[in-house]
This record gives C-alpha cells, structure tokens and sequence, in this order.
C-alpha cells in the first residue's frame, strides 16, 4: 500500500474510509488548510479517488486493508456509516484515532440503538417500537394506526430499507428475518407515520475537545426517499423552534460525544398547543447532504469543518454568507453524457455553483448538486431547479 | 508515465505547467468542476503534486518530458511563465492545445516585447526604452532623470530581476550581458520610476471563443518586491479609473488572444489635470497574486474561472460576495513548523479563511495566505495582517 506524501511544518494526515462524494468534496478544503488527505478507495475509478494524491483501494469491511491503511494516518474518518463495528474495534485497540469513535457512530449505523438513546436523552422522536413478531405489529398499529413506517436498524439509505406498511402482511418478509444474522437480527424499528409540515436538518460539528458550531438550520425536499433540493437557513421558520431544533442537535452532539459533523433530520410538526415543534428523523455522522449549501454559502462550509473538527482545531464560522443558499440534487439521468448540458448550465446561469462528482451516470443516482446564494427566494429556487434538472435531462428547453 | 484516470461523462482533462501553489489552488475547482487535472511536476513534494491524483513529475524546460505529458491532456496551462518558446513550439507542432497559446504568452515572458505592444496598442506606460549600451543609459536618464528602473526582460519574478539604479555604473554588469545568450540578450529595460498614489491590479478572464469577465480593480502592497496584501474591491477607487483600466485590461486581453486569466499590473499616479490615471507595470497570464482574495470573495474564484477560460467553458459571475476581501501572503519566518501558529490564528479568528500551499518553510518564501471578507475595511486589513504575522511569526501575543 502506498504510503502519503506528508506535508511538512508539522501537518498531519486525515484518512477518510470511503471514497464517494463526500470524501471527494473533502479534497479542495484540505488542499486549503495545507491538511493531507489519504482516503481508503473502493475502487480506482471511485469519486474521491479520481483526484486526490493519496487513494490506496481497498474494501471498508477488509480488517487487514483498513489496519494497513490507518496506520499511516494521525486521524481516520469516514464517507459513509457502513464500517463495521469489529473493524472499528480492531481499529481501536490498534490505536488509531477514530473520529466519530465507535461508540458515537454506533447511533448512525443502527436506528434501533439511536431511537433508544434520544428517548432517553428526552429529544422529541416519533412514538417507535422495537418489534419482533406479527403481535408485535399489530399491537404498536393497535397504538399509532396504520400505516406504519418500518425501518430496518441497519444498512438502509435514500430510503433503501424503509417500507410504509399498510398491514401486517407488508411486513411478513423482514419479520420472517428477525433474528438472522443480518440487518434485522435485533428486531425491526416500527414508527408512526408522521404527518409533518416540512422535513428540515440541523447541521452541527464538534470537535473532541467539545468546541461545537451549528450553522442555520436548514429545510430540505425528499423525494421518493432521495434529498433533492435544500434551503439554508430554512424559510420562516419560528425563531423558537430554530433555537430548540439547534439546542437539541448540539446536546446530540455532546452526549453521544461526536467528533466532526452531525446532522439530524427532522420533521417540523404541529404541537399540542398548535405551535411548531419537532421529532428527529435520522442521524448521520458525517458530512451530509443537507449541508452542501454551506460549500457556497457559508463562511465555513461542512466538508472544511469537518475537517477542522476531527483534528480538533478551531472551528470555523458557520454563518451564512447570504440571505439563501439553494441547492438542488442532480440526479442521473438517461444520457451518460454530462458535459454538453453542462455547458448550457454555466450559459444560462454565471452564477450557479455546479459541483459534479466524477461518478458514471445511472438514473437516479446522485452525480453532483447545484447551489445558488442570493436574496431571492423563488428566483433562488427556480435557477437551481432549472440547472439541475438540466442536467437531469429532465428538462430540455 | 502514468496517464490520468479520466472522470466518465464526457470530461476533459487539464494539463498544468508546474506544480507550485497556483496548480494547487485549481486542485479544489476542478474537483467541484467535475474535470481532471493532470499536473507536471518539479518533484513528488512540489506543491501541487502533494494533493492531486495525476502528477508526473517532469522539468518544464525537457521537451520530452512535456511532450510525454501533454499527450494526455485535452488543452495544457501553466502554474509559471518559464516554459521556453522552443517547447512551446514543439507543443503546438505536435497539436497540443496550449491556453495561452505561445504567441500570447510572449507578453508576460519578455518585458520588452510587453512593453512594444501595450505601447502599440496606446495603453498607458512608464516611459521606457530598450537599453544596449552605457550611452542609452546615460541617454534616457537625461530624458527621465535618475534613479532609473531597469529590467531584466526575461526571467524576473518577485522584484528579482529589477535594479533601481542612481547611476551608469549601477548596471555595469548587466550591460556587460548584452548580448550574451541569456535573459539579456535583447538588451535591458530602462523605465523611468514611477511615482504612484497606490499599486492595482485589473484582473480579467478570457476564453478561446471570446468571452471576457472582469473581477472588481484589486488594490496591492508590495513589500520589497513581493505581494504581501490585495483588497479587492480597491477602496475608494475613482469610478471613472476602475472603468477605464477594466476596459484596458480587457482591449490587452482580446489584442493580444490571451485564454486564461490575465492579470494587468498598475499604479495609480496623478494625471496632468489632476485626475487619477494609470499606468500599466506587469502582465501575468495566469491566476495571479492579486486575485488570490477572489476565493473567498467573489462568487466565481480566479482558479475555477482560469480552468472554465481554458475550456472555453461559459465563464462564471466574477461579482464580489462582499464589500470587501482583505487577502495578506503568509511569508515565512524562522520556525519551520507551521501548525502551531495556524491553530492560534483558526482560534482567533474564525472567520479567516486560512490557506497553507504545503511548502517547506523558508524565510520570506510565500507559503500561504489568508483572506476576510465583510465591510468594515479597517478591522479586516487588522484581521488579516495579524493571522499573516502570526503564521509568520512577526507578531507574538
């Protein structure tokens, strides 16, 4: 395995575990902060791996590539939530510095674990149960009605392993799992299905010392299970539920002991008393696709911080730059060529920041995003719309 | 020579000339761009090639080498201007696209040759004139007094290359050169000294197909020579002037077909009404010092532009984010470790956006710099010369 090229004056070297977007955007800030970067690749051709210095390949869940490549690392983060707990063990006692550490991630890797610990942290979820068996089912159905929102703990993401069931029977498949050796081995996370107002997510980042800066809370659109377009900070949202939202992600932050990134996903709710409230959606430890507005429109943006956060140095200024930020996901679509629309993108629009990820287009899945800044709320929304569904092919004017 | 992993989609691939700080701040745009950079490199821990997946490290003058590494590139750039016309040549005989192409690159390569054109073109100059003998020596003097400002042509950078001399004898040596197959063989340039109010730099962008964008005037200090801080937009800079040297930088730019970033030197000096004019100093065909702030402050950055110029991809808005950018160089001091000083500076202010090129520390070498965004023009020069002396280790509180 190749080892990085360090910098000198005393800088050291971030291994990131995984090589999708999120540790390709990760790139430009460590060029920046003069930080190394050496990023553990799933393959050659994997979108962080097409333009940093330092890329070994070699498979997240391999114990023996991932020990060969911490030990040339000061500190080692993660893209994705999908390491598994031995490795991180072995990892551990083989004195590599994990940031978040297992015990943290752990709440991002199993929704089961997470929705104990918020319960007990008294952070607002929806009413949730860990079922086992059909009476399981129907008893929480019993409570909530239907249809119920089942989740498997473990491996889900943009909706993979989400099922809305509408009666015992929609669940038959995963309860006949429960208790194999698998994402269902500790049962299967049933919540009520939440008639929400808008989905929203506060982004924070701490650092092992406990520093933590939170940056505007921030609205986004899920569609079919996928983040398509984010505003920072949020549209009219009630000053006292930004501040609650706020205070709730950073006493996430600081009980779970997180170091770097956190981002919760919410559902803004109406209260008892008809006043907005809250209940957390889902955790993830890392950088987050809620955040990539603050690439453009903050003063510090996610990708840096994180980076500043795990070395435990200062953090940096989360305000936003602008009144909005705008960022709509571009996802793929039919042609696997991009560089045409892309051209007509720039054309139209000087001012929208395309970022792209290298990635080969296949329908649906996320190649790039697209953010605008400005005052404008409705122009704001219609450019990046425009751009990424340009890209999309979705649209062809 | 390992060739660049292409990105899919239909991308193209960037040559860079060197592999200094300049080639490393497009690492970060071009990630974001989506294009591949391929960057030939002085040595593996040249500044570039510490944080970029494609660097073949090759000399600039080895025509073999640069052949070689061309191949692989859809057009080439530059990080410097020292690549010799004879390669140059080579290059575009054998159908590499070179932006700037030679023939422009000319300007910034040979002071005179700038000099003849800019004055052909009847853009405002220092008096000059070229320089073989003690008699054009003693000649111009009797027509500007002294001191004179006298230039190497070729090969100067930083104020290397440049002698303010009060006599004949002062340019003994240089006159001795004349001739000789070196950077003095044309002769010398002789300018008068110029008496300014301040230094500015008009900074612009121009692709193959013509497009042109221009950022706001930059106001610069030199100190000894060497850029230490740029605000951009220039305070309180008379409109009429700011329009006119912008028009200047533009005419420059088209005339003479530069693609890329082109920076225009200038001092701002008294014209015979009393009005503020121009002359114009230096031109470089490449991202430039001054524009440095350009990152951080304006919404397209002077890197990503140069890389959209070189494509002929539509440029991006060139507009400030804010009212002001105060950008200062970090020049290096006495301490080779550099880490200490920055965590102070990232506490101190988190607002400064810090960026470190990865070099070895050597005094008074460039070795980063910081820039502040916001309005209030004071506080922000305060903020930006204290984090650059305190990496440099000039100020110690």
């Amino acid at each position: 395995m190749t080892t990085p090229h360090r910098a000198p004056g005393g800088f050291p070297v971030v291994g990131v575990i995984g090589a999708g977007q999120l540790a390709r955007m990760m790139v430009g800030p460590a060029a920046e902060l003069g930080v190394t970067l050496s990023i553990l690749a799933e393959s050659a051709s994997a979108s962080a791996a097409l333009v940093t210095s330092s890329a070994p390949v070699g498979a997240h869940d391999d114990l023996q590539a991932v020990l060969d490549f911490a030990r040339h690392c000061d500190v080692v983060t993660f893209d994705h939530e999908h390491v598994p707990a031995p490795v991180l063990e072995a990892l551990a006692a083989a004195g590599t510095v994990l940031r978040p550490a297992a015990a943290a991630l752990a709440h991002a890797q199993d929704k089961l674990v997470m929705r104990e610990r918020l319960t007990g942290l008294g952070i607002r979820c929806p009413r949730w149960v860990r079922a086992r068996t059909r009476a399981d089912v129907v008893t929480f159905a019993g409570q909530v009605g239907w249809p119920l929102v089942a989740k498997m703990p473990r491996g889900g993401y943009d909706g993979k392993g989400v099922v809305l069931a509408e009666r015992p029977e929609d669940l038959a498949d995963w309860l006949a799992a429960v208790g194999s050796d698998g994402p269902l081995r500790d049962g299967i996370l049933l919540e009520e299905r939440v008639d929400f107002r808008r989905e929203l997510a506060a982004l924070v980042a701490r650092s092992p010392s406990g520093q933590a800066a939170a940056w505007p809370v921030t609205q986004t659109v899920q569609t079919d299970g996928v983040c398509t377009q984010a505003i920072g900070p949020a549209p009219d949202l009630d000053p006292a539920l930004a501040a609650t939202v706020t205070e709730a992600a950073l006493r996430i932050a600081g009980a779970l002991d997180v170091t770097g990134v956190l981002a919760v996903e919410l559902f803004e709710v109406d209260g008892l008393d008809g006043a907005p409230t809250y209940v957390v959606n889902e955790l993830a430890m890392r950088p987050h696709n809620s955040g990539h507005w603050t690439m453009d429109g903050a003063v510090t943006g996610q990708f840096e911080q994180h980076l500043r956060a795990v070395l435990d140095l200062p953090l940096g200024d989360p305000r936003p730059r602008q009144r909005y930020a705008v960022m709509a996901n571009v996802l793929g679509g039919d042609d696997e060529e991009l560089y045409s629309a892309y051209r007509h993108v720039m054309a139209r629009d000087p001012g929208a920041k395309v970022h792209l990820y290298g990635k080969q287009v296949q329908p649906g899945r996320k190649v790039g995003h697209v953010t605008v800044c400005g005052s404008d709320l409705a122009e704001l929304v219609e450019r990046a719309e425009h751009a990424a569904g340009y890209l999309r092919g979705t649209i062809r004017e």
